[in-house]
């Protein structure tokens, strides 16, 4: 008999909470007979989503939380003081060790501060980095540091590195990564004071596949599977890339349908064109894990649908299966 | 009549060089009777390429430069060593007043080493920042500073604040210039230190447009004129930006092409597909200034065809006829 994981969903806070939380919720524990699912938020509303569907009864269990952190809310207050939300109160379910993961598609701020300050970072880890897994043209690659916590320092990068690494391997299934850094030149003497000071110290590490610098224009090529980088520069390349991307293709669809032909043209092209672009996804993935706390904190899109849901719980399936926190405490004591 | 604005053009260094080199400054001075340009490169092949076309011979001149900087040799080394090169060369005449600005669309790094140490800092200046002038869904907006000087200080970035605000409204002709800092989050005390240090400065700046932070999300919808941040992450969103771009339209070209009914599909769109996504194109600007030298240095890009040359030098002949050094001396001084 297999263990039962555990996961805590927080159902509010998204644009589509909390009805794709709740579906998402079924979805998975139909399709797994070892996951349990706490839904915290109000106990009417989620009643009332779970209602409508069927589903096992005994995977799912719903916990009471009133109130709600909203993207209005300062991170930090909000933490402290809506002690009755949803997202504190799952938070601290995972603190107590009731789950082994804990899925919000809320305020992403708060997510960072709560994880922090609720959950706890692991012993010996420096900084939580918060790490989304973002399409390539050939695949999927992990960006992280894409938190809060900026100004990072070399023995941060470094501890990113290992993290991601076994994460990326573990989790994502991909063998012996490659970690590259974010550097504004392939050269090793090019870069920042942070990149120098932290590229020696990389080159070290044997227990990782350091292939060296990689510059941004590579970085949507999949050229690293782990790309570490200090916070700020990470936050920028997944906000650029996220207004990029939904810029560009506004553009392409305004082309497309410019005139009654090109409209024709574009009803003969959407088939093809969705179906490749569908390949430019990283939901499958689940959500971005907020690495090196006691337990796992992931947080997934804030227009999120069931289907990021489902994968994010299974996400922490994978997480607890593969033991990635046993990994990181072995290579935190070698 | 009016004064005459003087260019000297690198015609080495490029994809297309000498070829679209030649022929952007044969289309210039066809176009505008008081350009001159002064063509640096090995004479026999700028001849050959200018024999082909026909110009007034009195407004373009022949500089003969045997060498030639690569992309494949080191921007420090190149600069002080190959004397000969058209780029060395050409930046000395600058120097030495024969000319108001000059164009390259050679090795980055050495355009800027060279910009510095050959053509050097105007008084008061602390850095030159190298300024490319990128296209929104809207527009275009310059970036300062995507160099290679790394590690600013706040007062640096006031400096490329002031500078870029001064260029966009005189070259660009864009009145008022809505002036940006790149931030992880909209608010005031969001940010690494060097942001929170800038940010009030930036406030205090009575003859800047200052709107404050602007995420990277809304870079690509044109949120600010004049976005000013660090080189590292200036150039890192440069590089995202061209290689999201060029990846997405690959991926785009594969989806319209993968089956006879949407490459059919493709046929009927693709006229306006390329009208929409003309518009996404900065070249008509010219290049990227590097600002604050005693001249104008524009980088032109690698694979600049006749076009982006051509523009390139009436930039030169709107910065000058703007008197853009006056006017940053001015702020220098005020």
């Amino acid at each position: 008999m297999s263990e039962v994981t555990r996961v805590v969903l927080d159902a509010m806070g998204g644009d589509h909470s909390p009805g794709e939380m709740v579906l998402g919720a079924v979805n998975a524990v139909k399709e797994k007979r070892e996951l349990f699912v706490y839904i915290v938020g109000p106990e009417d509303k989620i009643k009332g989503e779970l209602a409508k569907l069927e589903y096992p009864k005994e995977q799912i269990e719903i916990v009471h939380a009133p109130d709600e952190i909203t993207c209005h809310d300062t991170p930090v207050n909000a933490i402290r003081s809506k002690k009755e939300s949803s997202m504190v109160i799952g938070l601290k379910m995972l603190k107590e060790g009731k789950a082994d993961g804990f899925v919000s598609p809320g305020n992403s701020g708060a997510v960072l501060v709560g994880g922090q300050v609720i959950v706890g970072k692991m012993k010996g880890i420096e900084r939580a980095p918060l790490a989304p897994i973002l399409p390539t043209m050939n695949g999927v690659t992990l960006l992280i540091d894409c938190g809060a916590n900026v100004d990072a320092k070399p023995s941060n990068l470094v501890q990113f590195a290992k993290m991601g690494s076994i994460y990326m391997e573990y989790v994502a299934g991909i063998p012996n990564p490659r970690v590259g850094i974010v550097n504004i030149g392939a050269e090793e003497e090019k870069g920042n004071t942070l990149v120098k000071e932290t590229f020696p110290l990389l080159k070290e590490c044997k227990d990782i596949n350091f292939i060296g610098s990689i510059e941004a224009r590579d970085f949507p090529n999949g050229a690293a599977d782990v790309v570490v980088t200090e916070a700020f520069v990470g936050n920028v390349m997944l906000k650029l890339t996220e207004g990029l991307a939904s810029g560009l293709m506004q553009k392409i669809k305004e082309g497309m349908t410019a005139t009654p032909i090109s409209t024709l043209g574009a009803a003969l092209v959407k088939t093809q064109l969705k179906k490749t672009l569908k390949t430019f996804d990283a939901t499958e993935y689940g959500g971005a894990p907020l690495l090196g706390l006691n337990g796992l904190v992931v947080k997934i899109h804030g227009n999120a649908t069931n289907k990021e849901v489902k994968n994010a719980l299974f996400q922490v399936e994978t997480f607890k299966k593969q033991d990635i926190n046993g990994k990181i405490k072995e290579y935190l004591l070698s």
